[in-house]
């Protein structure tokens, strides 16, 4: 059973609705947590047939915003969609949980009421990014803005066990983000996990500089989550930038015109390839049962991608197998 | 008259002997520094008639290489071009110095040989990248990558009088990078930095998030050098990645390569626009004359861009006024 946060996310609830309805329609079975004067003539707006589907409703009658500040949040707002939809993990009423809501309410709700995996010291948000020939796991996207070298030493083995365990890629390399490829290079923290990452990674390929992110060269991106956050977001507003610009280009001229407009099949399967919130969203290592945290602007599709991600974790025991294995390592 | 490391960068001497001699075709008073045996030759070769020009050379045996540990190289390379071109502008024999070579020894350098303006705790690169509608000064960009609270103040300071003494730009607004707009959003160092840029900025407005970079938010983007340095080439990365993947579709049907051929002259303006080299390199703030510090795979035109924007700044006395406001203000 997928617990989903109804009323997280820029679309919420109508998308989520929709995400949430098309997967339900695959056979997964799922939760919708939020207020139920509204989710009700939603569903029954959307598809009428919905009480055919494994969908249900757990009424909450009070909402997390993105504007929120997370503790403070996840303890005054007992009654928020988000916190009821983490808690009924704790309580294994439901076995994960998926939101695009306030993604810092969602660590701390995760940390609080789900509870850490025994062994890690702080969680880590983990996604894929597209490379020119193949992807790489990069970790941690935002969840821990202040890093240790323990922590980065962390989050390299959450990546590693998760990539080995959870989804069967055997010996991934593993990269270390900074501004420079020589060891030298970095911020003294970044210095200090370059030896640490050394000693305690077999497969460790060194430093990665952010120019070379796309070029194949690990598996596993290793960043504090202050620095992984920005480099995600300056990736998507870059690809944003150019879409931006390439538009002013095309009212330039006629020829302009009509050139991009013969492109644009081209431009929408590139744009598909690095619109990485078709991929779900990011998963929340570091917590016992499997948390996704999808984009703030995710649409319909990202959202089922997201539960349908969650689903085939509980499916196959992904995280029971991550925890086990994460904690005779650390 | 501008010192021009002729050994720096990727694809040195030959781009920056082309780049030297195009610059001092329109008056720029040159002296180049590395190794004459080389120098000769190609000069000879590339521009027959260059010894009416004004440029020179100052011969120095030694290199420093991009793979150089920064401080060792400068105490023991006493006489490679970087080392030399810097020195010669504490000793008031040039007056600006350009190099695309090992940009950390440019720092070390720098700050050890022309010496720091007084009062700045730190240097920090400053560049310009376009944003939507202009364009925005991001600083810094890997000159100090451990800052403190202070640090990231005084860099506010440098750019908004960089911007208001050298390019004549009123009151431009002020923006923290961070990962996420809220106030209580980023690592300590940041949410420290904003409260201390909220008292000191009149003009601050506050965090800036990765993902609206270019949105026109802010005309100063304050970062701390490590996270700046992984955002510029995060932007560049993925404007490579994006160049990639359109040629590898252009390849996969007949169709897509007309279209994508067609489209070529759009590209080849959007890709000027955002090529960030094109427009010179980064200024060393900080230090007390102009330090450029080209990208290392810089080509002949961004070197020629380079030593003009040092030139420039000669000749306006742009650093003079730089470093008498900012003495005065910090």
């Amino acid at each position: 059973m997928i617990a989903v946060d109804a009323m997280g996310g820029d679309n919420a609830p109508v998308v989520v609705v929709q995400g949430a309805l098309h997967s339900a329609r695959t056979g997964v079975p799922i939760v919708l947590f939020g207020e139920q004067s509204v989710l009700l003539p939603l569903l029954d707006r959307t598809e009428e047939g919905w009480r055919a589907l494994p969908i249900s409703i757990q009424h909450c009658p009070d909402v997390v915003t993105m504007d929120d500040e997370p503790t403070r949040a996840v303890m005054q707002k007992k009654h928020a969609s988000l916190v009821k939809a983490v808690q009924s993990v704790g309580l294994s009423a439901t076995q994960a949980v998926v939101s695009a809501g306030n993604s810092g309410a969602m660590l701390v709700a995760s940390t609080l009421l789900i509870g850490r995996t025994p062994g890690i010291m702080r969680p880590a948000i983990g996604t894929f990014l597209p490379s020119y020939n193949g992807s790489l796991f990069c970790l941690d996207l935002g969840a821990t803005t202040d890093c240790k070298v323990d922590y980065l030493v962390q989050f390299a083995a959450m990546g590693r066990t998760y990539l080995e365990e959870v989804l069967n890629i055997d010996n991934p390399r593993i990269g270390l983000l900074s501004n420079g490829h020589e060891p030298y290079k970095g911020s003294t923290l970044i210095k200090d996990a370059y030896q640490a990452l050394k000693a305690s990674e077999r497969n460790f390929v060194g430093n990665i500089e952010a120019r070379d992110i796309f070029a194949d060269k690990t598996d596993i991106l290793v960043c504090d989550g202050f620095t992984g956050n920005v480099m995600l977001k300056t990736a998507q507003a870059t690809v944003k930038a150019i879409m931006h610009w390439l538009h002013q280009e095309a009212h330039s001229s006629l020829l302009s015109k009509l050139s991009l407009a013969l492109s644009r099949p081209v431009f929408k399967k590139l744009y598909n390839k690095i619109n990485y919130e078709r991929a779900g969203g990011g998963i929340l290592l570091g917590v016992r049962s499997p948390v996704i945290v999808a984009h703030g602007s995710s649409q319909a599709y990202s959202i089922s991608q997201a539960i349908t991600q969650a689903y085939r974790m509980v499916q196959n025991k992904g995280m029971e197998k991550f925890n086990k294995k994460i904690t005779a390592v650390v």
